[in-house]
């Protein structure tokens, strides 16, 4: 890692320069048709599969440097690609070109007092930053949204997939440029030190948003240091209560579910409130210990599964990620709500109950970016919600929240159309 | 001014505690219906209009101060309240009492691929930061506009309207109270301390978005300081362009209007554009300089009035809010835009034509908040686009642009209406 001054303004200079070329780029896509830029994804997904031999061997590279270095199995999981893995890359790719277009679209019009008529439509946002960890088809799927919605990327992936990355980038800029589009519109950053993304996290009005993908290190580490906005989520510690007049099946099937579906993803339930009026919580938690999950709860949980542990302080607001719940016993729906008022990231909580008042009081009044009546957690997702896509998952309250593609990729202007109207 | 250590950690804990009662009172809030926040601020107005000698007193106390310290005249007339303008700042706040609540508006519902139903519904932000000048109406209408939503204020206002702030805030939470809403959801900064200014700007997750109103000085401190997300505009550098094929009488009473109606709103034409071939550049320049503008052009322009004196670099990045105006002879709508990106400041831009090709390409190319055609960029306002009011104007990207005023001040969730799904 380099520190001294000069290295540091080099960085700036370089920031500045791939946003000029960026912004330019942009600027271009800006105008192009809905067909356009359809045709430009498609082009690059099949310049994707067209140079499948050469992505494979810059994979193999990262791959034998990962295994060289020690990369744990999963890391080496999430690294690899093979024939499978680049072809649902491509048709990812080909998917987000079948999306609706958002730029253009009138979000809504009205005639002004002094009768001008007003119309309120989407735009591009600009220069999306993506920072990214060792996942190399983050590379197609971040640079696909932001074209299909009209921004230009400037892409920086982890340094253990670094060969993939750069054979992926090239071969979808190529099949940008035969369709006729910037190649610059996506950019990938040409250095690996970090003292360049430190440069881009500062770069406000060069860059306009970031989105980082990957743990909790390194969305934690950009929200710290960026000047620009970030959209991300930190945490996923989702809630599910089960109410006094759940249905007991149901209550038993969403919460092993929401619990033990994939228990890596950020929607995974990490936290379950049982009310004390429920009259099958022993059976639930049975189910939930049955499929493998350690559970950790407060007295009253410990009293409904002896298998249950004690919980400490800490569990309330820990993520897992893994096949750990910590289950409380609360004694009403205020109880549960004022838990998770305490203790919740706002990404995701639910409500199993069959009793629609108990459910309209929860669905309106807790505060997260998505709250569920009758629903796994698991579902929070952008393909679940039939966005198509996602770019990620964001809990901040301003511009775009919960599951975001590319409506959120967008912003909008305001087109007034006079008639010779001055302002008396 | 204090700066050691153990004040500014005061400070954080000053913040943290109003923040806490803040976001206390906005949960309450959140639950309150349309009619019960409505009945608040009709409470507010009369509580205001009912403490008018006490408010007019407040304010004699600050405008004898300001005497003394000097202030100018137009200070002076920004501070200074009387009965009239008083009636208005409470028919302000009846007047928000009557725009539509935009909490819990659906903004769109759908079904997802797993068959469970999906509403996307409005909610409020939070916790809103209002930094403010020394207008004291300030103090009303944007506590009027936070609460209509349901969000929570912490409003800081300039130190020379402190009496009348303060006076205004008691009246207004004395009616909220009444009407049974919470006083805390509309906080005054109980310190002029600047360092407890700054506090607030770094309360990231304390304070969920800041809104600075005053002049340029005011607005880049805090988009340099803060953490909090920003909702503002820095300059208004407006351009008009009149096309060739402008109406000639139409260009002229837009242009003299968009800049000398009034010269120091942030919606006032600073830079007029004229197409070589408008065959009556002359014209419309003689009736800006005879309204009693002074003209700064290139070469170009002085050649059409003799009153042009010559611009330097610098005037194409001015703001002035005066009765001064840059003006550039341009070739074609291409130099008008290419100009116009090089040197707006993203607030509006107005073309002036009868060539609906024309306007159509400058109302989708040009990337500014507000973009017109055949209008004055002094419409550039809340309250002439039919919003109500506004809380300001803002030329981010993100969030909200243009001029904000309710739908602006919430955000959403998504609800998910299952049947017991689990995720396959």
């Amino acid at each position: 890692m380099q520190t001294d001054t000069d290295t540091k303004t080099d960085y700036s200079t370089l920031i500045a320069d791939l946003a000029r070329k960026g912004r330019a780029a942009q600027r271009k896509l800006a105008r192009a048709s809905d067909e356009e830029k359809a045709a430009g994804l498609r082009a690059a997904a099949k310049a994707i599969r067209a140079d499948a031999p050469a992505i494979l061997e810059a994979n193999a590279r990262d791959m034998a440097a990962g295994e060289e270095r020690g990369l744990t199995g999963a890391m080496l999981d999430r690294l690899k690609l093979d024939e499978d893995r680049l072809d649902a890359i491509a048709s990812a790719i080909e998917n987000v070109a079948s999306l609706p277009d958002p730029v253009g679209e009138i979000i809504d019009e009205s005639t002004s007092p002094s009768n001008f008529g007003l119309v309120r439509r989407r735009i591009p946002i600009g220069l999306i930053g993506i920072i990214y960890e060792s996942r190399p088809n983050v590379t197609a799927d971040a640079a696909a949204l932001c074209l299909r919605s009209g921004n230009a990327a400037l892409l920086r992936g982890g340094s253990e997939a670094i060969h993939s990355n750069r054979a992926l980038h090239a071969a979808f800029v190529k099949g940008l440029a035969e369709a006729g589009l910037p190649a610059d519109a996506i950019q990938l950053m040409p250095t690996q030190d970090r003292e360049a993304v430190g440069a881009m996290l500062k770069a406000a009005g060069l860059v306009d948003m970031i989105v980082p993908r990957g743990g909790k290190g390194l969305v934690a580490r950009v929200q710290q240091d960026a000047r620009v906005p970030v959209l991300a989520h930190l945490d996923g510690i989702c809630h599910t209560y089960i109410h006094a007049d759940a249905d007991p099946a149901m209550a038993r099937a969403i919460a092993v579910n929401a619990k033990m579906r994939r228990t890596g993803i950020c929607g995974a339930m990490e936290t379950l409130l049982i009310d004390a009026n429920f009259p099958k919580g022993a059976e639930v938690l049975a189910a939930i210990a049955d499929a493998g999950c350690e559970l950790r709860g407060d007295e009253r949980a410990q009293k409904l599964d002896p298998r249950v542990k004690p919980a400490t302080a800490e569990d309330w607001d820990t993520e897992y990620l893994d096949a750990i719940l910590s289950v409380a016993v609360v004694d009403d729906i205020d109880a549960a709500m004022e838990h998770i008022a305490a203790h919740s990231s706002g990404h995701t909580e639910a409500i199993i109950t069959d009793n629609e008042e108990a459910a309209q009081r929860f669905l309106n009044e807790v505060d997260s970016a998505i709250v569920m009546h009758n629903a796994s957690t698991q579902f929070a997702d952008g393909g679940e919600f039939g966005l198509g896509a996602e770019i990620g998952i964001a809990t901040g309250r301003l511009h775009a929240r919960g599951p975001v593609a590319l409506e959120g990729l967008t912003t909008y202007k305001w087109q007034v159309l006079g008639s010779g109207q001055a302002r008396p």
